[in-house]
Protein backbone atom coordinates (compact mmCIF):
# COMPACT_ATOMS: atom_id res chain seq x y z
CA UNK A 1 0.00 0.00 0.00
CA UNK A 2 1.73 3.40 -1.17
CA UNK A 3 1.21 5.94 1.58
CA UNK A 4 0.88 9.51 0.98
CA UNK A 5 2.53 12.09 2.98
CA UNK A 6 3.62 14.19 0.51
CA UNK A 7 4.34 17.52 1.55
CA UNK A 8 5.85 20.24 -0.76
CA UNK A 9 9.71 21.21 0.13
CA UNK A 10 10.44 22.94 -3.37
CA UNK A 11 9.19 26.28 -2.20
CA UNK A 12 11.78 26.79 0.59
CA UNK A 13 14.71 25.22 -0.90
CA UNK A 14 13.56 21.92 0.34
CA UNK A 15 12.66 23.17 3.78
CA UNK A 16 8.93 23.35 5.32
CA UNK A 17 8.03 24.70 8.47
CA UNK A 18 7.36 23.23 11.47
CA UNK A 19 5.63 25.07 14.44
CA UNK A 20 5.72 23.33 17.71
CA UNK A 21 2.61 23.40 19.72
CA UNK A 22 2.02 22.34 23.61
CA UNK A 23 -0.62 19.79 22.96
CA UNK A 24 -1.96 20.16 26.52
CA UNK A 25 -2.08 24.27 26.99
CA UNK A 26 -1.86 25.23 23.45
CA UNK A 27 1.01 27.13 24.10
CA UNK A 28 3.44 28.00 20.88
CA UNK A 29 6.96 26.66 21.57
CA UNK A 30 9.48 27.15 18.88
CA UNK A 31 9.64 26.94 15.13
CA UNK A 32 11.95 24.84 12.77
CA UNK A 33 12.56 23.89 9.90
CA UNK A 34 12.40 20.18 8.39
CA UNK A 35 13.58 18.50 4.81
CA UNK A 36 12.33 14.97 3.79
CA UNK A 37 14.66 13.25 6.09
CA UNK A 38 13.97 15.34 9.44
CA UNK A 39 9.97 14.81 8.42
CA UNK A 40 10.46 10.98 8.05
CA UNK A 41 12.04 10.88 10.87
CA UNK A 42 9.94 12.77 12.84
CA UNK A 43 7.41 10.06 11.79
CA UNK A 44 8.98 7.52 12.57
CA UNK A 45 10.71 8.16 16.08
CA UNK A 46 8.09 10.36 17.26
CA UNK A 47 10.73 12.64 18.65
CA UNK A 48 10.32 16.08 16.74
CA UNK A 49 14.00 16.33 14.47
CA UNK A 50 14.24 19.29 12.75
CA UNK A 51 17.32 20.69 9.82
CA UNK A 52 19.40 23.28 11.20
CA UNK A 53 20.11 25.94 8.44
CA UNK A 54 22.96 27.44 10.52
CA UNK A 55 24.54 23.86 10.86
CA UNK A 56 23.54 22.13 7.70
CA UNK A 57 22.56 18.92 9.41
CA UNK A 58 19.48 17.32 10.75
CA UNK A 59 19.17 18.20 14.59
CA UNK A 60 16.89 16.04 17.20
CA UNK A 61 15.61 18.18 19.42
CA UNK A 62 17.11 17.55 22.90
CA UNK A 63 19.80 15.84 21.63
CA UNK A 64 21.92 18.01 23.79
CA UNK A 65 19.46 18.88 26.51
CA UNK A 66 17.42 15.99 26.62
CA UNK A 67 14.88 17.83 26.21
CA UNK A 68 12.81 16.16 23.80
CA UNK A 69 9.94 17.06 22.07
CA UNK A 70 7.31 13.66 21.96
CA UNK A 71 5.16 13.89 18.84
CA UNK A 72 1.27 13.59 19.27
CA UNK A 73 -0.59 15.22 16.42
CA UNK A 74 0.63 16.02 13.00
CA UNK A 75 -1.01 18.58 10.89
CA UNK A 76 -0.33 19.68 7.45
CA UNK A 77 -1.54 22.88 6.02
CA UNK A 78 -3.57 23.96 2.63
CA UNK A 79 -0.08 24.67 0.34
CA UNK A 80 1.25 21.27 1.97
CA UNK A 81 4.59 23.62 3.01
CA UNK A 82 4.01 24.21 6.69
CA UNK A 83 3.02 21.54 9.23
CA UNK A 84 1.75 21.81 12.99
CA UNK A 85 3.33 19.57 15.32
CA UNK A 86 1.12 18.89 18.62
CA UNK A 87 3.71 17.63 21.21
CA UNK A 88 4.44 16.91 24.90
CA UNK A 89 7.78 18.20 25.71
CA UNK A 90 10.36 16.57 27.85
CA UNK A 91 11.64 18.68 30.69
CA UNK A 92 11.08 22.49 31.29
CA UNK A 93 11.81 24.41 28.60
CA UNK A 94 12.20 24.25 24.66
CA UNK A 95 14.63 27.03 24.46
CA UNK A 96 18.34 27.39 24.50
CA UNK A 97 17.84 30.45 26.84
CA UNK A 98 15.63 29.01 29.74
CA UNK A 99 12.42 29.85 28.72
CA UNK A 100 9.46 27.15 28.54
CA UNK A 101 8.93 28.86 24.98
CA UNK A 102 10.85 30.39 21.93
CA UNK A 103 8.55 33.47 22.05
CA UNK A 104 9.76 35.05 25.72
CA UNK A 105 9.55 38.70 23.81
CA UNK A 106 6.66 40.40 23.50
CA UNK A 107 6.71 43.99 21.28
CA UNK A 108 5.60 46.61 23.32
CA UNK A 109 5.14 49.95 22.32
CA UNK A 110 7.64 49.02 19.53
CA UNK A 111 10.01 47.16 22.00
CA UNK A 112 10.73 43.73 22.77
CA UNK A 113 10.19 42.93 26.26
CA UNK A 114 10.56 39.59 28.15
CA UNK A 115 7.07 38.54 29.23
CA UNK A 116 8.11 35.60 30.86
CA UNK A 117 10.52 34.08 33.57
CA UNK A 118 13.42 31.71 33.33
CA UNK A 119 11.65 27.92 33.28
CA UNK A 120 15.61 26.83 33.74
CA UNK A 121 19.38 27.51 33.85
CA UNK A 122 20.81 27.33 30.43
CA UNK A 123 24.42 27.05 32.25
CA UNK A 124 23.22 23.93 33.59
CA UNK A 125 22.26 22.56 30.48
CA UNK A 126 24.43 23.80 27.87
CA UNK A 127 27.67 24.15 30.31
CA UNK A 128 27.47 28.06 29.59
CA UNK A 129 27.34 28.18 25.33
CA UNK A 130 23.89 28.98 25.28
CA UNK B 1 13.39 57.56 21.54
CA UNK B 2 15.11 55.44 19.35
CA UNK B 3 12.68 52.16 19.04
CA UNK B 4 13.99 48.62 18.49
CA UNK B 5 11.98 46.57 16.77
CA UNK B 6 14.81 44.76 15.47
CA UNK B 7 14.02 41.21 13.68
CA UNK B 8 16.86 39.52 11.55
CA UNK B 9 15.43 39.45 7.80
CA UNK B 10 18.48 37.93 6.56
CA UNK B 11 18.29 34.53 7.40
CA UNK B 12 15.21 33.65 5.04
CA UNK B 13 15.66 36.13 1.95
CA UNK B 14 14.63 38.76 3.67
CA UNK B 15 11.66 37.03 5.06
CA UNK B 16 10.60 36.19 9.24
CA UNK B 17 8.30 33.72 9.78
CA UNK B 18 4.62 34.79 11.26
CA UNK B 19 2.56 32.00 13.09
CA UNK B 20 -0.92 33.30 13.55
CA UNK B 21 -2.77 31.89 16.26
CA UNK B 22 -6.54 32.83 17.41
CA UNK B 23 -5.99 34.81 20.68
CA UNK B 24 -8.98 33.49 22.63
CA UNK B 25 -8.97 29.54 21.35
CA UNK B 26 -5.00 29.13 21.25
CA UNK B 27 -5.59 27.68 17.78
CA UNK B 28 -2.86 28.09 14.99
CA UNK B 29 -4.80 29.04 11.97
CA UNK B 30 -1.89 29.79 9.24
CA UNK B 31 1.42 30.40 8.84
CA UNK B 32 2.62 33.28 6.48
CA UNK B 33 5.78 35.46 6.06
CA UNK B 34 6.48 38.67 6.43
CA UNK B 35 9.23 40.93 4.86
CA UNK B 36 10.15 44.15 7.00
CA UNK B 37 7.54 46.64 5.40
CA UNK B 38 4.91 43.75 6.21
CA UNK B 39 6.23 43.54 9.54
CA UNK B 40 5.83 47.73 9.90
CA UNK B 41 2.26 47.19 8.11
CA UNK B 42 1.41 44.94 10.69
CA UNK B 43 2.27 46.86 13.88
CA UNK B 44 0.84 50.21 12.28
CA UNK B 45 -2.87 49.44 11.14
CA UNK B 46 -2.98 46.27 13.75
CA UNK B 47 -3.65 44.05 10.64
CA UNK B 48 -1.94 41.23 9.86
CA UNK B 49 -0.41 41.92 6.27
CA UNK B 50 1.66 39.33 4.72
CA UNK B 51 4.55 39.13 2.17
CA UNK B 52 3.45 36.85 -0.73
CA UNK B 53 6.40 34.59 -2.11
CA UNK B 54 4.76 33.31 -4.95
CA UNK B 55 3.04 36.87 -5.88
CA UNK B 56 6.06 38.43 -4.55
CA UNK B 57 4.01 41.59 -3.19
CA UNK B 58 2.48 42.77 0.33
CA UNK B 59 -0.64 41.15 0.97
CA UNK B 60 -3.01 42.37 3.78
CA UNK B 61 -4.77 39.23 4.90
CA UNK B 62 -8.62 39.66 3.90
CA UNK B 63 -7.85 42.09 1.36
CA UNK B 64 -10.24 39.79 -1.06
CA UNK B 65 -12.31 37.95 1.45
CA UNK B 66 -13.20 40.67 4.33
CA UNK B 67 -11.65 38.18 6.81
CA UNK B 68 -9.14 40.30 8.32
CA UNK B 69 -6.85 39.80 11.13
CA UNK B 70 -7.07 41.98 14.21
CA UNK B 71 -3.72 41.85 15.80
CA UNK B 72 -3.84 41.30 19.52
CA UNK B 73 0.01 40.72 20.84
CA UNK B 74 3.05 39.97 18.93
CA UNK B 75 6.08 37.62 20.26
CA UNK B 76 9.26 37.10 19.11
CA UNK B 77 11.48 34.06 19.03
CA UNK B 78 15.31 33.88 20.66
CA UNK B 79 16.60 33.89 17.31
CA UNK B 80 14.47 36.91 16.08
CA UNK B 81 13.61 35.42 12.69
CA UNK B 82 10.08 34.37 13.87
CA UNK B 83 7.15 35.56 14.80
CA UNK B 84 3.59 35.21 17.32
CA UNK B 85 1.20 36.94 16.44
CA UNK B 86 -2.36 36.37 18.38
CA UNK B 87 -5.02 37.57 16.41
CA UNK B 88 -8.99 37.93 16.38
CA UNK B 89 -9.82 36.41 13.13
CA UNK B 90 -12.52 38.46 11.38
CA UNK B 91 -14.96 35.28 9.63
CA UNK B 92 -15.40 32.03 9.33
CA UNK B 93 -12.21 31.22 8.07
CA UNK B 94 -8.73 32.25 7.51
CA UNK B 95 -8.05 29.59 5.09
CA UNK B 96 -8.90 30.14 1.42
CA UNK B 97 -10.03 26.62 1.11
CA UNK B 98 -12.80 27.62 3.33
CA UNK B 99 -11.75 26.22 6.72
CA UNK B 100 -11.14 27.69 10.12
CA UNK B 101 -7.73 26.64 9.94
CA UNK B 102 -5.38 26.41 7.20
CA UNK B 103 -4.12 23.29 9.12
CA UNK B 104 -7.25 20.77 8.44
CA UNK B 105 -5.55 18.05 7.15
CA UNK B 106 -4.02 15.03 9.70
CA UNK B 107 -1.80 12.88 9.61
CA UNK B 108 -2.85 9.27 10.04
CA UNK B 109 -1.48 5.87 9.17
CA UNK B 110 0.94 7.50 7.01
CA UNK B 111 -1.53 10.07 4.85
CA UNK B 112 -3.39 13.11 5.58
CA UNK B 113 -6.77 13.43 6.06
CA UNK B 114 -9.37 16.07 6.34
CA UNK B 115 -10.02 16.50 10.19
CA UNK B 116 -12.18 19.88 10.28
CA UNK B 117 -15.46 20.40 8.45
CA UNK B 118 -15.68 23.63 6.37
CA UNK B 119 -16.70 27.00 7.88
CA UNK B 120 -18.08 28.25 4.85
CA UNK B 121 -18.10 28.21 1.43
CA UNK B 122 -15.14 29.94 -0.88
CA UNK B 123 -16.73 29.93 -3.85
CA UNK B 124 -18.48 32.21 -2.17
CA UNK B 125 -15.75 34.77 -1.07
CA UNK B 126 -13.29 34.20 -3.89
CA UNK B 127 -15.73 33.91 -6.82
CA UNK B 128 -14.86 30.21 -7.37
CA UNK B 129 -10.81 30.89 -7.82
CA UNK B 130 -10.54 29.14 -4.66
Amino acid sequence: MVKRMDLNFQKSDGLVTAVIQDHVSGRVLMVGFMNEEAFRKTVETGFATFYSRSRQKLWLKGETSGHRLVVKEISADCDSDALLIRVEPLGPGVCHEGYQSCFFRRLKDGEWVVSDARAYDPASIYGGKA
